[in-house]
């Protein structure tokens, strides 16, 4: 593609002796070469973009310094940025509907019209799945497990018995869906499991990321409603309930019966407390640990977690402890003089 | 199952006016619907039941509040709920004896009787498994692994080389044992792997979360002992030691060679150092980091993690470090004032 | 083999009246029983050497305390071991060359010499995969996958489409290696997925934990250089990269668009913020949270992480906040008094 072409794509404009320039494709500023395009969106990459190899940048109108790529204007560099990647994004992988000769069925298996059964998968008896789904290869739908329409279920995915899922749900590689909610009790010394009989039900436009569990209610349901995602190696507990549309980062884990209201954020390796409820809206950043409820919108930091401001405020006065103790010793000293 | 039948299997008392109801299965509080019944174990769910839309309500004898369901009256709400779970728990799913025509077997590996192989399930060389023992789809078991008797091995569950597993264990989805220890030595800037020959020994009666991972001894053995129950996502690094009875949550990580001993509870996304040894009975409270050996029964919280006691004190003083800030201003003034 | 030869083997001395016990293998001191031979490598493990049961001990010149085992004398002990512990380690798993009959490959799959295919592998339409590489039971290679030579992929590792893997690299059981960054877009109060069209690629020599994760790039590349080694249950974001030679612990998370430099060391649960730069040489200590950029060999601690030295200054004047407590209503008491 030149960059002419590029412009008209992005309602850009390039400066006429660059336009016939060929790009190949996308990279980021420090990784670009010959042949690639990138986007400069804030001045904190500044460095990045004199240094910047790439044979086209993106930059906003205006724009005015020395650099080594072609400029091409838009108004927005970022969002022309992603426009021009659909562009050169490969073909996604293709799963045409059927079933793989390798893959074991039970007898008693519904599927819908356009159903994609990869190699080696096994679905048990009673399990329903929805038109346009795809179960890629070596993955596990248990007994009585439903599975909604256009669904994207990655390679070994372990759905257990009864769980159901909504439509256009993703889930990525070795996620587990239904294992054992985590319940003993304590007899003569001994740890006896408590059975756990319920399941989990997941709803439409749900993402769940690579290696992340969910474990099914000790009865009753665990719950991940609408539009919720969900990233990598993270642990929800049994009858936990995530509202819609939620964001939970990597790692986070969620104790059970605590519900998470709608578009929470929960940042990176969050941890969070069983039979609470973080309000809607609510944000905790990373690595906090909530302990009690969370009202809605509230802002949380830290371990114990604590409202940002009130956590900001300590924190700054905890940092300078030094200079306390330093006050302290002045006073000290004094009245030990005035006591002389 | 009407509500005399139900009062009948757990010994509880329902007045007449509601004896013919019929309830069809278990739900929390905030869930139930029509049909469900479900159960008041704690003033604090008080503002639930009130709310509660199930058809009956397990209470506690003598209990005398409005609400929507019908009351049966027990003496503990929660263990008679627990009893009734049972009657309509759905049948567990069944595991016939038997070897799946795609499960591929080396020549010399040894099933005792009425051993259950899944589908694509891969046993290699030398691997003994006891009788009674599922092993569900998709499942690798290496070589020269030995498998007790009545294990339930979930899908796509790794067992590498030579790793021992007891009776009764049950481990989840994609739990890997006997992957290697992290072990390296620096020569010449470049990271060397130290080989890692030992192997995982684990007891009877243990479980093991989906996707947890079990690192195999550098020599000798990773081991976790009888009884012991280990949550999801949870890391055990090479020649650590798990005493009997402990509860490993979700997210826990153990550095190498720790020695964590009986009945010790660490919860959720506690870290413990390499090379250190908790004592038997020890709590520690969940996120805490474990840096060095914890006496027998010691409770611990934070990070560095602390004696109970000791963290609240210390909690407490910083939380409210603002006011002693306040305090030495008012000295420093009246001082200043003095000096004047 | 006896004592004699294994003195010879590590070039150590051992007494006449012990040169001909047997020794079987080898064991910690607190594991050994008879038979086993064990090592005594700093005096804090003496109370452990003083309780052993080993048939024979490695200790160092010179050495002169009372205990059980037979000494065995050698210049350092642990090199002495570690070179003894080869002619005790039993085979390594062997994996012949060759396709098993179960594994499902597309038509235009290429494999070099001595590739070895485990059972149920599939293999997807224009991977490439190098002399002599091992890809073990159940692996799910996607679409133009390239694995480079003598890389080992143990059991259930799943490769998305496009992703580069170099030479000699080891990948754990449950590995997932290019599953789709995390990223969305807030519109209209719903999460859009954002197209993650890049790939992952990972150089030579370098080694993956069980169950860890690697997301592919938005566009672009996720990188992890030559040599770098990561443990178990690691989130390693899109568009990270990662240098050479550096090492992650268990459970460490690393956010979207991070450089680690060369030879990093992060600790076990360390969480790393997106779009920072870790310099080279930096350790981050266990569960510490890097918010910030770190210059090269800098030693960091604590959540929000902080310079080592400035850490610990803080943390012991915030642990002794009671004595300052103390001192501050002394002053208080003797200016009471004296404004009286």
């Amino acid at each position: 593609m030149t960059l002419r072409e590029a412009a008209e794509i992005i309602g850009g404009r390039v400066e006429p002796e660059y336009s016939d320039l060929e790009i190949t494709g996308p990279a980021s500023l420090d990784d670009a070469g010959s042949g690639d395009f990138s986007f400069y969106g804030s001045p904190k990459y500044l460095k990045s973009l004199r240094k910047c190899m790439a044979t086209a940048c993106l930059v906003p109108e205006g724009f005015d310094e020395d650099m080594g790529p072609a400029p091409v204007f838009v108004q927005s560099p970022a969002k022309a940025f992603a426009l021009l990647l659909e562009h050169f994004a490969p073909d996604p992988v293709a799963y045409p509907p059927g079933v793989h000769p390798t893959a074991v069925l039970a007898e008693n298996v519904q599927l819908a019209k356009d159903v994609h059964l990869g190699a080696h998968v096994v679905v048990e008896s009673g399990a329903r799945i929805g038109k346009g789904s795809v179960i890629s290869a070596g993955c596990y739908i248990g007994h009585h497990v439903v599975i909604g329409e256009d669904c994207l279920i990655h390679p070994t995915v372990t759905i257990l018995e009864r769980s159901k899922i909504g439509d256009r749900v993703i889930l990525h590689p070795s996620v587990v869906i239904g294992s054992d909610g985590f319940g003993y009790e304590l007899r003569d010394g001994r740890q006896q499991k408590i059975p756990q009989t319920g399941i989990v039900e997941i709803g439409d436009d749900v993402e769940i990321g690579a290696n992340t569990t969910v474990d099914r209610a000790r009865f009753g349901r665990t719950r991940i409603l609408n539009g919720t995602k969900i990233d990598n190696l993270v642990q929800i507990g049994h009858n936990v309930t995530i509202g819609e549309n939620s964001i939970l980062c990597a790692q986070v884990g969620i104790s059970g019966s605590t519900k998470v209201g709608n578009s929470v954020t929960l940042a990176g390796k969050v941890g969070v407390n069983g039979h609470i409820e973080i309000g809607d809206g609510a944000i905790v950043s990373a690595m906090a640990g909530v302990t009690k409820s969370v009202p809605p919108k509230e802002i949380l930091v830290g371990l114990p977690a604590r409202p940002m401001r009130e956590f900001k405020e300590n924190f700054v006065l905890l940092r300078n402890i030094n200079k306390l103790y330093e006050r302290v010793k002045v006073l000290e000293d004094r009245l030990a003089g005035a006591g002389e």
